[in-house]
């Protein structure tokens, strides 16, 4: 780190000397396409859900003795389970959310820079709320620990409003032959999200078998196909 | 995480507004190729293989006094090694599988998707069992560490099937040029697969070692050349 | 790793038997631009910026009894969501540099790839410190956190001050077509990050809080668009 | 994993069904190049060197209550660094030794996957035997943490040999333009490292610091640009 111009290759810069002197390949450098904030933040995506294994830890030496202490041991992993399960599902259905809005962008902008690293930053965090998740369901803090995962999952849900709004009224961000029909229906989809986690979060609150049901439920969701294509 | 059109893109969707008004670049972007799931998919293999090694942890401090009992403490970690290097072969061929499998995909559609989603949740899920493996293998516990272990390599050979049936099956999903016998190829190999690793399961019921023995032979199976060139 | 000659692709080799015979196609491959360099660096960026979330940790069985114990633990975890937030956005910004940086340069030379693994050896240690501030923030050794996290922010100015300058100074290294102006300014910027991280240092010594603040500050300074646009 | 045909694609099959019906796409996918095994290898040499941090662990609870104690704490984990850094400069050196041999190939065969894999499956075993001489240096059991260290060297540069015997024996596996000079000055380059790391086996079984410097020499020597251009 050693610039205040960190994001400037992403300003739309038309009168900078450079720009003047060799328009040919400046156009293809300065009005940067998507490509490496995509790899980046696939990176990100990719790691982040193959390090939620390293939460479910092998039960201690004390429960490898027999046979029956070991089975019961695994058994009892199955909030470790569930949260891997549905982690990994989550950080799946984000990373093909995140590609359908990367790939209708045409200019990085430093706006949608800063709201990909927001993004980028609550997914990275999700081992944590995992982690916490599967150390608490079934047990008197269990309630905390869905209240802290639904809390993530809006966070998430919150930072892709920020993203598309970046994208959308970003000057020259969207695509230009994205149509307007495109935009509304993807803009009225993301805008569910929020108030979705919301309920599984309220619903928590109540009791926390509901909030994981209601996780659980919009997750499954997610995974089926649209059925926007009519 | 924000919509309920996750997977919207992988649809083939000849009649949106879109398409009729932008048919050249469109055609490039809707119907897309596999390139970013493969990428995604890459991203999760080699992050997985290579956090195998963090379930080989260094002897604790009491060990550390003198040589011997050193030594004695690195040689006690045989499991590790053997984890390590049977996972690591697994993952490395399971890599060299999908890359060739999804060569033979011209079009991603939504089944596509999820069963390559199913394939990484296990082949992210591989260094849990593995570190299983590592704890109990040689111990009175053993033989529920071979079976987890054979079990899950039992789910990666089915989930392979499902992924496959879904590039057969799937309207438009396999590439024109792929001729008959190649895939009639594939299925019947790829059908011996989950019965092999019940074999294993089988063998570890009756005697953990012979589990062990099946796997590694399977494993040294899939590291030879295939014949199947004639 | 197995010979002397590690680097040599790098090297501008006008006069090899190699280069006599094949000149069509040996010039796109010893005179190589920084693709490959690049995505090596984005990786060890994206897995150092993913592997932060491992030093948050859940807090131990004895505080998960109560609602109100299992509270008070996850907000006594402050120090690791700021080193969390701070590092992630500080990794964040390198990368962004770094790109800006390295597509700028036509040629790798063998300074060039050093001064690049300087810079990564320092960004891969980062989760380090970070876990050291968490640990020490708000205790009495708070500042040795703050001064080692602060000095490890000014080495990767430094570094990235070394690998300008390999930019700048290496024969050939620099694309002909950026022009002087923008050197210069991009030199200007550059020379600002070792003293602010050095007054975070001292003021550190004076009070940890303080040193806090002036990282805090310079991250979020990092962090806005740049002005030299004009 | 499913099939005992894992690496079909890698055989050069011309008399193959589908070879004879699709000339012109078919000769681009059978006969593929070496990108997808680079970019796979890429990942684990970038993930293997950012795990690398995770092996230099914050002080216990108990040494952070006074500034005297973390210093010297901190000071106590001089071997972490040490490892840290020569593993680091190691598996950066070996990544830009990799692409250099993998630049030259044209044609990826079944031997060539299958010593790759080998390669890599040591290169992922690195973090153990630093955390190993992090763990041991400077104590009485230095010995066999140096030891395992040089081996483990020892393996990476004979792994190396075998792999650049691939690349050199494979029918059609070197690219045809590769000239004999280059050949031969690579394969007699390579033949320095196993005895070069095995003549810090031996030093380091009369003295462990010996041992050390012969490693820390060797890396240096290999960051140094190569002489070879003459």
């Amino acid at each position: 780190m050693a610039e205040p111009t960190a994001f400037d290759e992403a300003a739309d810069e038309p009168g900078s000397a450079r720009a003047d002197r060799d328009r040919g390949s400046e156009r293809a450098e300065t009005r940067r396409g998507p490509e490496r904030l995509e790899a980046f933040s696939d990176g990100v995506f990719a790691i982040a859900i193959t390090l939620l294994v390293l939460e479910i830890r092998v039960p201690p030496a004390q429960d490898l003795d027999t046979s029956a202490h070991l089975l019961s041991a695994l058994g009892a992993l199955w909030p470790s389970y569930l949260g891997y399960l549905v982690s990994f599902a989550t950080i799946g259905i984000m990373w093909a959310n995140h590609h359908n809005l990367i790939r209708l962008v045409a200019i990085v902008s430093h706006g949608l820079i800063l709201s990909n690293l927001l993004l980028l930053l609550i997914v990275g965090f999700v081992p944590f709320p995992t982690a916490l998740l599967a150390a608490t369901l079934g047990t008197p803090t269990g309630q905390i620990g869905v209240l802290v995962y639904a809390g993530t999952f809006v966070s998430i849900a919150v930072a892709f409003n920020v993203l598309w709004d970046q994208v959308r009224r970003g000057r020259g961000v969207l695509r230009p032959d994205v149509d307007r029909r495109s935009v509304d229906s993807i803009t009225r989809s993301y805008r569910l999200g929020p108030p979705g986690f919301l309920v599984a979060f309220v619903a928590a609150l109540i009791n926390p078998a509901w909030g994981m049901a209601v996780i659980i439920g919009l997750v499954a969701l997610y995974l089926l196909p649209s059925s926007s294509g009519a």
